[in-house]
């Protein structure tokens, strides 16, 4: 995969060089080009941005110095033997980035991505470039950031290791929060590590039992429990034929019930702790 | 505000000195401590992680290296003059990182963050450090990153901008997707600098008239649009009593209509696009 980076902030990309990325682009698996917006500014400030039209505070992001980058940033692609560019402007008022759209992304042969700062890119930007490829203007949560940079880090590191060949071990994937299969839509629950003592703290008995089916079991109560307290929404949104017996019986001492559609909600009578 | 950060990778902090952040800490707003984590490992390969507890793919990270680090980085902040502080562990299983939380972390004092990698820190860390602080476990959204690094990156931006005295125009805020007020749950709509002609392309002639009513109302016709393209759920959320005449006109054209409770969504009858 091939990845361009535009940027006002080319430092604010360094961790790409390092961890899952860096092995990534190492190996071969990824080609990063950073690229600074400001060599195509013309002016003697290096001027990226001018104020919105029609009044209000802050400033916006031009179209010119933006078309020129991106255009040779694009040409040098082709050039290279890149094909099939896709844009990706993070901003707060895109789509939601989830795991699924991470899967999307990495099929991708080539991302470009344009992270703004201040109040956004002039939006011709990209309905220009719309007419020539596929646009994502993604949003990776519900807060307000400086500028997309530190989303460029998480998109690139979520797809990246999704490529074939960067994970070391392909089973990784399969137990992760998000991901498709038993424990989807779970959050995981807590983990421990050797030693079984410490600052008088142990660990649960079950997982020392080598008892394989009551250690899942368990395993499924906490990522359960988790979930009712940190996200009451994905337990509403499972399809409750997902829920065995015993998942129930959690979910009913955790003061959840079936609702009339049979979908799972807090109980009208349960006290809350 | 005092923050430190414990990771495996302190280069992937780099990006907490430029830009906002940067200039934050310049400013004497801010004082960022990074630390190794594998400083406080005990063997010559500096471990830092083992094999799970009961069994399964991937390495978690073990509670001495941990323990030992935070209690050196708390000592230090404690000598340093800090106070108060809280711990922030990225991580998926986390309730999710919100505005609000960020203007929740931002009045703390003193934060002090975990990233985890590979399958997570032993349970027993957070269990220990909730006795003696608040804990805050949060995921920055529904993918998975390779550790938490990038969302150190994520959260120490959001809250950094609303330290007082950070961001220049205190307006800047007011207009911000997610932000209270009358945009409130409504995503920000485009937006466009000079010139007004490029590559064809020209901008909404309301923005060139000089009429402030019909200029928010447009701005507010665009971010009702834009929401409903990109975050139906917002527009589900949204107390009904804040759409005016024409809002509830604009929410029509584009397929919405009121529910039984009142609040807005996608017509029975609406013609998909």
């Amino acid at each position: 995969m091939r990845i361009d980076v535009v940027t006002i902030f080319p430092e604010y990309l360094e961790p790409l060089k390092v961890s899952l990325v860096g092995k990534a682009r190492a190996a071969g698996r990824l080609d990063v080009r950073v690229h600074d917006l400001r060599d195509w500014a013309h002016d003697r400030h290096n001027t990226v941005d001018d104020t919105p039209y029609g009044g209000g505070p802050g400033m916006v992001m031009m179209t010119g110095p933006w078309g020129e980058a991106l255009d040779d940033a694009l040409a040098e692609g082709y050039e290279a033997g890149a094909s099939r560019p896709a844009l990706v402007v993070p901003t707060p008022s895109g789509r939601p980035f989830t795991q699924e759209l991470a899967a999307e992304l990495s099929a991708h042969p080539w991302l470009v991505f344009a992270p703004a700062r201040y109040e956004g890119i002039d939006s011709r930007v990209t309905a220009e470039y719309r007419t020539r490829m596929p646009v994502y203007e993604v949003s990776i949560g519900d807060y307000v950031l400086a500028g997309g940079e530190a989303a460029v880090l998480v998109i690139t590191e979520a797809v990246a290791r999704l490529l074939p060949g960067v994970l070391g071990n392909a089973q990784s994937h399969r137990d992760d929060s998000f991901a498709p299969g038993a424990m989807a839509n779970l959050l995981e629950g807590p983990v421990y590590t050797k030693p079984p003592q410490w600052r008088g703290r142990g660990i649960p008995e079950v997982l020392l039992s080598g008892h394989h089916g009551k250690i899942a079991r368990w395993r499924r109560d906490e990522a359960l429990r988790r979930t009712v307290a940190n996200r009451p929404d994905l337990v509403r949104r499972c399809d409750p034929s997902v829920f065995d017996r015993r998942d129930r019986e959690m979910l009913s001492i955790l003061g959840w019930q079936p609702g009339p559609d049979g979908r799972f909600g807090p109980s009208p009578y349960a006290v809350e702790e």
